[in-house]
């Protein structure tokens, strides 16, 4: 069968990346899933639920590459059950007499739960990886602009003037609080399932508990108190960590989209060699990566919101929501995996346009500096008013601000001093408080996931 | 690259059917661009633009089985140009004279656009179809059940008797709609794209609409007025569709559902043979397609609100919500594929358990019967408190409806009588409507999507 | 207690317009549920169910300005009963012996969805009359603007020119869609409701079918053939139809906020005088409306994905939808009849900067232009290399594009000739396609919408 | 005007609490806004930015109740900026010389947003008060239901038994992590903007820095490093919160509402004196509350995903998305606030039918239990299928599982035994952790959310 869009070979670079396909891929989901099997073997062979030979007879044929996958999708299909066609496939590796004891007790949810917590445990540590790489750079930019004159925009429209780093510093802050938001979650996430049948671990009578936790220890997962397997908070505020962290790059990319406008052209993203912009407009450079970002970040929204939906389920197991988060969570991540590629490869090669930068202040961006220095003499409403008239009737003439003011009579010689500059005000400082704890937290840190 | 989850060797037919899967899997989708390719340049081939040999030979070699499909995929991402790779893997299948007029003024959207309204026409054949054969299939139900009684529930709770007759000629009666919106909204969504740069055709000079006008025809896609490459309503509209189409299907699953539960055991969803319900509850039948429906129904819900989303583009192409539908949009059509099938399976092999829906109905169903014919004679509010205090007396002591309404006094032979059948008021003649004007439509449309 | 955002009195206007929360505040639909309990008394003292004093009296006594609102509030408090409330309270009002006949056989939805389907009939009013108002401006425009320059941007980035009357002509285009869906899909929105309890009419007996008929008549609303208390589809589909419109205005309006970025100021939105863009910075005018328009279309997009949520409803009827739509889809109308008087706003006193808009165009915006008139004597491939290699060369000597070509020995006479003068295609042409086809549509349909 | 469904004096105790309205209302916000200007002005006559005398003038004034509302609103409408309103009313209630120092340097944001974290921090105080008591509550009905037998249900199907304690602890379960969730992400939402203009507080010279600090903490908000004008991921994680939690006490009310169909009759929601479930149908009981919580989930779920779309703000304020916080987020926090107590009130008094959970586990209940007995025997898999050849046998007949197993030959007195009890695992010791963690927790932290 072949493949749709998040896994196409001519356009998969935009919707997923290499390292998260071979997480979500087939077949590294059904080794994941034997893998889980394995353990639960042999955690059951430990406490002497089922004979050492065939926990060992499993962990040696759990190999995917070994089973045949005709037959798992056949009996998968001929059951409608979800790891029979698995189970099978390995019995057939298996000798006789360990054939019995495959999937021992357990229920799909018990190997697909499990999986899952261990597939986002990968993703957790490249979430971690990909924004601690994103925020060093975002670091670097705030403090390599932390003077580097911008104009402010609010509503689109150029206001008083600010510094690129603080924008970049801005940006920094929202990873950071990411990085926060990954640390503190993560123990919800990174957690085993066994259950059983209802929950309860009936089948294994009163070894239960402890083989869950020896079960969950084997694949380094936390134990959880209870069945998860219609508690699905975890795996939802997972996916809205994505849609947050997503928004956020997307957030980015449409900063340098929109400022790589031609009018604008402050920013601009990289272009490695060979890239085309139009094949009809010879001349234009698109900002692809930065508008994809906000594709990305869309479309994970939209899956995160299903997972969501997917806690109000009923009684033990619910395959309503729980069967969506077979698309919703891998797609999430996939789409996470490219966009947080895209971002770092936008940032890292970010192109700041200074000199444009400071050419775009506009004639009246030191409004609000004669505001501030008019106000304690005019009162502030009054020198609002009196401004607002000098620049009308500056704009007319065509004025600059200071020739404005002169030819409304409020300017004075400090006044005159204070505009030659364009003023940021303490942006340089909050860039430094920004870079500061930045640095001090990543000094604390382990540069890899602790996984 | 492996396969994700939709297209899954083992689990890819919950999500998607062969006959969806081969319109939107990537070669499929590259023969179709290279389909739009050849139309256009054998309609430019018509009006002089291109040399008509170079026509003749795109169309000879457009051919993607032939085409080097690593080359595709390298140069795409090479340039970052979404259709780029497959122009120069083409051009390396052509005499040299021809390679200069493929792709002559298209740029990405007229190529991907117009091969999306070529699928989605697909897709409503498909829907047109098997909405179609799921409404002949719910008329038959709605007429065999025209007098089945049972018990119909409100917030879940039973309430007075009804037919399951009625049931069913509800559901039809939204799949009846639906085909209504189908037959009304396709020409706007079936329409060929041809915008050139900017949307004004300006490559072609003088030649543009009438080119726009053959290429579509060729296609057999209507002639849009004007480029739709940032009006994406038609886009949005047809994934509304498939959100609502999906949600009624999802309804009906609900509702076998929830009727299946052994308490209740009303309706049972056929069971192929071979089928597990669970390993380790040897005893159990699960709803599994039922309940598949309200998984599909809610991502293609999330599908169809990105698509939306995309409408509030910028200029004259905006990447940000166009490439979503990229991923939306055939995940929205393989999911509703999906949910179709699933659903025709069901209602055909639906079990409908009469004699359970009587023994269903409870001891007081019929206390709005016995309303109705107190209410003239005590008035309804004041019957209505005597018929509350006649069955909270006759709860306590097990009583039936009649016994408690002899025990209160209330009981007179009319009304005995009455009680004697549960009473479904008018929901036969209402079936009959339904059936009737389900048939009259059916009679005067094509079986087969006109396309 | 206090208003929330949508009503309030210092913000409302922003999110409602009076004409809309006439329809939906509380007064005016407890009003509302009153006219169809009076509708519904009447039809039955026509078929002889009530008596006709009775259905006179409620007639009489049927005033929400007459009734006492803290008994309605405490007696729907006490009783948990949505309209019971309601009842009691013009039982008070009545004599004794009409007291009785207030309700008859009536249920909440039967009061609310009738009421509901009268107010989405005046939406559509609303809808259809702002929409075509909105059409007839943005008509004017292209026509005023057929051959106004401006450059065609994709990605963000100046491109080939269009002209700014294919802009309005494509968001007209858009509009007459809407209009044709709202034309289309009316007929499956306004639909009377009379059920009963679970949808069969027994309280009538043989009288149901009769009444229901002529229930839906007095209130000039479609008969439904079966209830619809949960089949939700026919507000589902109208709330996707808000979400469809409220993008459209949200593009246009997301348009003007992007072109009247200073850097661009080819747009400006009206500001009525005493607007007031920034306190602190003087000098600043925000785009206030047009950005406004994406805010209520994300709000609206939002409650219309609720809606098609509550499609899934379980048996006769299901609060967990169907309450659902007590917010969301009051919200979505409010929204949107605020959306429609900004947009109508925007487009009446919309500023078009023709000046500007030539002057952005870029000197290389003639570069697909050249490209079409080198590509049949050199090939349009390598046209467009040695273009790019001309453009490239002279952009680093700030070459216009004639002088790039020629430094490049590309130019020739024909050419020259050809980039003297801004080419926007068949930008007219498709404009007066767009206009032709609009007004032959709005002359042959009412002014108003029919009801 | 007249107020929307959510503040609605008949329904709006549906959709809010007094205690959150008292929050939101208009003229609470209105206040909010004053309070904050208040502090404002005293921490800059601190610093000597505004005279002390302004100062006190303002604190003295800034009392909605004093101001002349009708200005508000007109000033609002006539200049269309947010807060200019507010400042002309209070400004006409001080003196001369105070005037021009309202809302010196600061801007809408400022004070809006700096309202909005003390809102959450209120609504964090609720959050936090309820999601104890209703954790409490279900504590309780996990230790009192600790051996309570009930079937476990998957796929609506029942299975092997469980107890309902286990139920109420994994309820217990998701709130407790809920209330993790909330105190590790409050410090991110409680936290005070003075960002200025452009968000350098440049207005304020080299005075902003400790000005922002200074207005923080009299307001006991904490310090943001920088603006956070467009950085909503604040918000945007709150409101995901807000969905989770709704979506926990959702999936409670629908565990209720299910098992409180006649059917099944497990449960049953407390009935408050007065309340009627039914007019037309006189013995219904409808299991209102619990389906209201669904209804609820699915309103806050939709406005959670609208903030989250606002993340992907441009530049340094950009309206479209934080004005939709406007709506989405009170409209959050009351329908939360309305869920948290409709779920408190159903916890509290909800009716536990234990009889009937024992009577409803069905014939074939304990065949997990004779799987477990007889798989070390036969083997799991061949025992599997005897086990399911016996019940198919025994179903025919009628038999009870043990007879079914005895006419199959499989029972021996070991099983025999075995099965007289219903079986419910480590059911038990499941309930024991999740309350001893719980109170553990609970000991630990302080009864009122410390703010």
């Amino acid at each position: 069968m072949a493949p749709p869009l998040i896994d196409s070979e001519v356009h998969g670079h935009l919707w997923g990346t290499d390292e998260l396909r071979a997480v979500f891929a087939e077949r590294a989901k059904l080794q994941g899933w034997l893998d889980v099997l394995v353990a639960l073997g042999d955690a059951q062979a430990e406490l002497g639920i089922i004979p050492a030979a065939a926990a060992k007879a499993m962990a040696a044929e759990a190999h995917i590459d070994a089973l045949d996958l005709d037959l798992i999708a056949a009996e998968t299909r001929r059951t409608s059950h979800s790891t029979l066609g698995l189970i099978v496939a390995l019995q057939h590796q298996l000798p006789e007499d360990a054939r019995e004891w495959v999937y021992y007790g357990a229920t799909v949810q018990d190997i697909t739960d499990t999986w899952t917590a261990t597939a986002i445990r990968t993703v957790c540590g490249i979430l971690w990886r990909d924004l601690r790489l994103i925020e060093a750079r975002l670091l670097e930019l705030a403090q390599d602009h932390r003077d580097t004159v911008v104009a402010g925009r609010t509503h689109g429209q150029t206001g008083s003037p600010t510094s690129f780093g603080l924008k970049a510093a801005g940006w920094a802050d929202e990873i950071r609080r990411h990085l926060d938001r990954l640390r503190e979650g993560a123990p919800r996430w990174i957690v085993g399932q066994l259950a059983g049948s209802v929950g309860n671990l009936a089948f294994y009578d009163d070894l239960g508990l402890e083989l869950r936790a020896r079960f969950c220890a084997r694949l380094g997962l936390a134990d959880p108190l209870v069945s998860w397997t219609s508690s699905r908070d975890r795996v939802a505020e997972f996916g809205a960590l994505l849609a947050l962290v997503t928004a956020t790059l997307a957030k980015i990319g449409t900063e340098v989209y929109q400022l790589a406008r031609p009018e604008i052209d402050e920013l601009q993203e990289p272009a490695p060699a060979g890239t085309v912009g139009s094949i009809t407009m010879p001349h234009k450079r698109n900002p692809e990566a930065s508008e994809h970002l906000a594709t990305l970040a869309r479309l994970v929204r939209s899956s995160a919101s299903v997972l969501v939906e997917g806690m109000v389920a009923e009684h033990e197991r619910d395959g309503r929501g729980w069967k969506a988060e077979w698309v919703a969570l891998p797609d999430a991540c996939l789409l996470t995996g490219a966009a947080l590629s895209f971002a770092l490869t936008l940032v890292k090669g970010l192109e700041v346009h200074v000199d444009t930068m400071r050419d775009n202040l506009g004639p009246y961006s030191g409004s609000e500096r004669a505001l501030t220095l008019l106000a304690p003499r005019l009162g502030k409403h009054r020198a609002q008013q009196l401004l607002q008239e000098a620049m009308g009737a500056g704009r007319e003439r065509r004025l600059t601000l200071v020739e404005a003011l002169r030819a409304a009579d409020l300017l004075d010689p400090a006044l005159e001093q204070a505009l030659a500059t364009p003023y940021a005000g303490t942006a340089g400082e909050m860039v430094d408080a920004v870079v500061r704890r930045g640095h001090a937290a990543r000094e604390h840190e382990p540069e890899r996931w602790p996984s």
